[in-house]
């Protein structure tokens, strides 16, 4: 906690409220007056994100509704170096969205229109601030969905998932949201308007376009993105598999993507997860189960009767002691239930819970498993696991009660632990949540000297200044040599 | 041509003569014998590569065995400001292996080793100058292969693939290689190396792999690529529909993306290109028809059964004179044979041609081929369509004569032209061949001065004094705005 808690500067420090003074009068120049929020109260919801631990109130907040105005604030902020930290809806688990005391907070919650919606080219350009399920609302009555379907979804903005590169439990067969878009615009630092991508399948030049997705809203602020619309399929299906033991589910979910079958999602939870989520919802879960594996497939109806079949004989293969599959939707939602309300169920049997996501190749899944129990053994600490199995993307929640004293500093230390056990078996420190503030200490894990200054001179080619939401997502030489000489800490030299 | 076509220095100019010599000297001192070519009938094999109007003989080749080795030479030439040309099998065909006269070649032809295939994670992690067709080679016996495939796959190495994001026949379905590779190992011009992307789904940090591949050899040289393999479906068949009309043609395509189909392959050649190919390869095709289509679909036997008939629905009701389906593989490949003959067939009946490769959205298709006609008309040159329907990306061929005077310039003009209005309707200057040094004045049609100062920028990032491949890719301010001048220029402000 020690080496990422940010110092905190009073919102009343002299030296920062003249600043913010001179700052609300140029911005009231060209902005409404609804449009800047500088009083304590009106700030203070933008202090967190979901990575609720870390708080810190921004210097003010500005709620633009054009391009215009956005290039206009930037322009402002470059000339006077006022660093920018953009936010769409705040549900970021990894503190990416945590705001600077002496930082403005870019609300793009005033950018929520669909600009087009096309059903024949199966495109939808919308602005940032348009919420990822309003996307599928408006193209269901076409047939058509948007693929990436993180939990948050009803919550969550499309410019908050190409910031963060967000999946969900279908991104194993449709992909990351850097699969899905097709376009974006975004102001860069200096004010500029820059349109990467296009509605063709290729573009000329580097591909900042994948390069942009997944940055952190650390090169530029998106004003608009262009995603891909998928058809909505004729038929799904689900199946629940229960176990005896967690290492036979996690080998069962690499004996069907073996098989040559890329299911719609592909879920597990252990033992700890499941009699959490029973005990919430009543999904009708095995609770004497130690894992539990949710396979939706999906398709034309003979593909996924078939292959129904096929993962059916293949979980039983595997050890499965039961295996029940989705007579109609009602059931299939059904067994869906308890996964997706696994996170506040978690919630209801521990005073906190810490969500952790790593990936690892899937031939790992196994050993992660055991060592995570015996981390979570050694710290004495309970931790519950709910994941997407088939993409190899773990949630490890480590259960602890932050009124214990040292629990949450032990807590960060054991997923910091769980994090580095990923990149020992060839995984990365993040799925789908970020690096943000949360993982930066990681990030001197997963990546060598040499390649975070090239990370920082990509930085610096879009922000040479370092005004967008600095302090995230790439560590400094200086913190990684800190952090490389703790006690706790692995290396990758 | 005038703008393009590169000074050229005597090979045996007194100081290049002398810096060979110094350069030699150092790199016979950690490179075996073989590996350093100096006599200008040693180097001539390599003054262009598949695009041969543009020829210049490098300062020296290298053909290095080892990563180390690729290491020592860049260093050295970082150390000296000798530029570097990477080159795989040669065969790209917008001139981005062109070497200097005064830079040395790099050769990854002795790169050539499959280091793994794991066909449990369906990954095969191989050397840069492996054939792309050896990949699916190795893969096929586990009932695997890698799905990119562009025409060239018997000769082309995946280095050469992941420098210009190659595509293919398949790359409607299966994606572009971007889609298709996990992972990769450069070297640095300061001759570090870097690893980018990992087997897992997703990598923290910003996505350099997605960036790195289609920046054709100008941000460092690949010396390993991780790829993808997927398993090769039950069945395929292909439909083969005539039309009396170009633009009805187009529409079909359109009706069949609509119909939530994506084909394996949705191929398109207009009447000149049907009477070149047939003349030739004798596929069969209906000489008479003004436009062919031929439609490809993978998967289950059932889904392939269904959607055989629904596409050949569509193409009946959009207008087909004629529509064939194949009744076994030798009748299907006889389909693909005049499509994939195209090209050295047109080179039958024409002194030369000119292949071009712009991308546009599938709805501007009859536009873009209505407006190429009166372009052929207004130039009095013929113009061969041959294309990736599906995908957009299109590939007229110009026919002309270089030993008639102005043909090649009228022609280069032409094909400027076509380009031009790919952009015009919302497309690109390139599909799959890159800018290289062909399409480097339509860059500056393709984006605005901002958008080519952040792809310098970017460049910079990674190569800080232009060393690799300098002269391609991303034109210089000063020759767009002399290209922006000239008359029959497009421009974007």
């Amino acid at each position: 906690m020690s080496l990422i808690q940010p110092n905190q500067i009073p919102f009343d420090d002299p030296q920062l409220t003249a600043i913010r003074a001179d700052l609300v009068t140029a911005l009231r120049g060209f902005l409404p007056e609804d449009a800047v929020l500088e009083r304590t109260e009106e700030v203070q919801p933008y202090e967190c994100d979901g990575l609720s631990a870390y708080r810190r109130l921004p210097l003010l907040v500005v709620l633009p509704r054009t391009v215009n105005e956005v290039q206009r604030i930037l322009r402002l902020c470059h000339e006077r170096r006022v660093p920018v930290v953009a936010r769409g809806a705040g549900t970021g688990l990894s503190g990416g969205a945590l705001p600077l005391n002496e930082g403005i907070l870019l609300s793009l919650a005033r950018f929520n229109r669909i600009l087009e919606l096309d059903p024949l080219a199966r495109i939808a350009r919308v602005q940032p601030g348009v919420r990822n399920l309003a996307i599928t609302e408006a193209a269901l009555p076409h047939g058509l969905y948007y693929a990436p379907d993180p939990s948050s979804q009803i919550a969550c903005t499309i410019g908050g998932n190409v910031a963060e590169n967000s999946g969900g439990v279908h991104c194993l067969k449709y992909g990351l949201t850097v699969h899905n878009v097709l376009a974006l615009t975004f102001v860069s630092p200096e004010g500029e308007l820059i349109e990467l991508g296009s509605a063709a399948l290729d573009s000329a030049g580097y591909d900042l376009l994948a390069l942009f997705i997944g940055s952190e809203g650390m090169l530029g602020v998106v004003v608009e993105v262009t995603v891909k619309l998928l058809p909505i399929p004729e038929r799904a299906q689900a199946l629940l598999a229960a176990y005896a033991d967690v290492e036979q589910a996690g080998r069962a979910v690499g004996a069907i993507i073996a098989a040559g079958i890329i299911p719609a999602g592909l879920e597990m939870m252990d033992g700890p997860a499941i009699q959490a989520a029973e005990d919430f919802v009543h999904a009708g879960y095995p609770t004497d189960a130690a894992a539990l594996l949710i396979c939706e497939l999906d398709g034309t109806n003979q593909e996924v009767s078939e292959q129904v079949m096929q993962v059916r004989n293949l979980l039983l293969a595997s050890g499965a002691t039961e295996v029940r599959t989705s007579q109609n939707d009602a059931e299939r939602l059904r067994f869906w239930q308890g996964r997706k309300s696994a996170f506040p169920a978690v919630g209801r049997i521990s005073p906190d819970y810490y969500c952790m996501d790593g990936t690892i190749p899937r031939r790992a899944l196994p050993e992660v498993l055991r060592r995570t129990a015996e981390l979570s053994e050694e710290y004495g600490l309970r931790v519950a696991n709910v994941f997407h199995a088939g993409d190899g993307n773990l949630h490890p929640l480590i259960l602890f009660d932050s009124n214990q004293p040292d629990e949450l500093e032990r807590t960060e230390e054991l997923g910091g632990r769980i994090l580095e056990l990923c990149v020992a078996v060839g995984g990365t420190i993040t799925g789908e949540h970020g690096v943000g503030i949360e993982k930066i200490n990681q990030m001197c894990v997963q990546f060598t000297p040499d390649e975070l200054r090239q990370f920082h001179a990509v930085k610096a080619a879009f922000d040479p200044l370092g005004l967008l939401n600095p302090g995230k997502g790439i560590p400094t030489p200086r913190r990684c040599s800190e952090y490389r000489q703790l006690p706790t800490a692995g290396s990758k030299s």
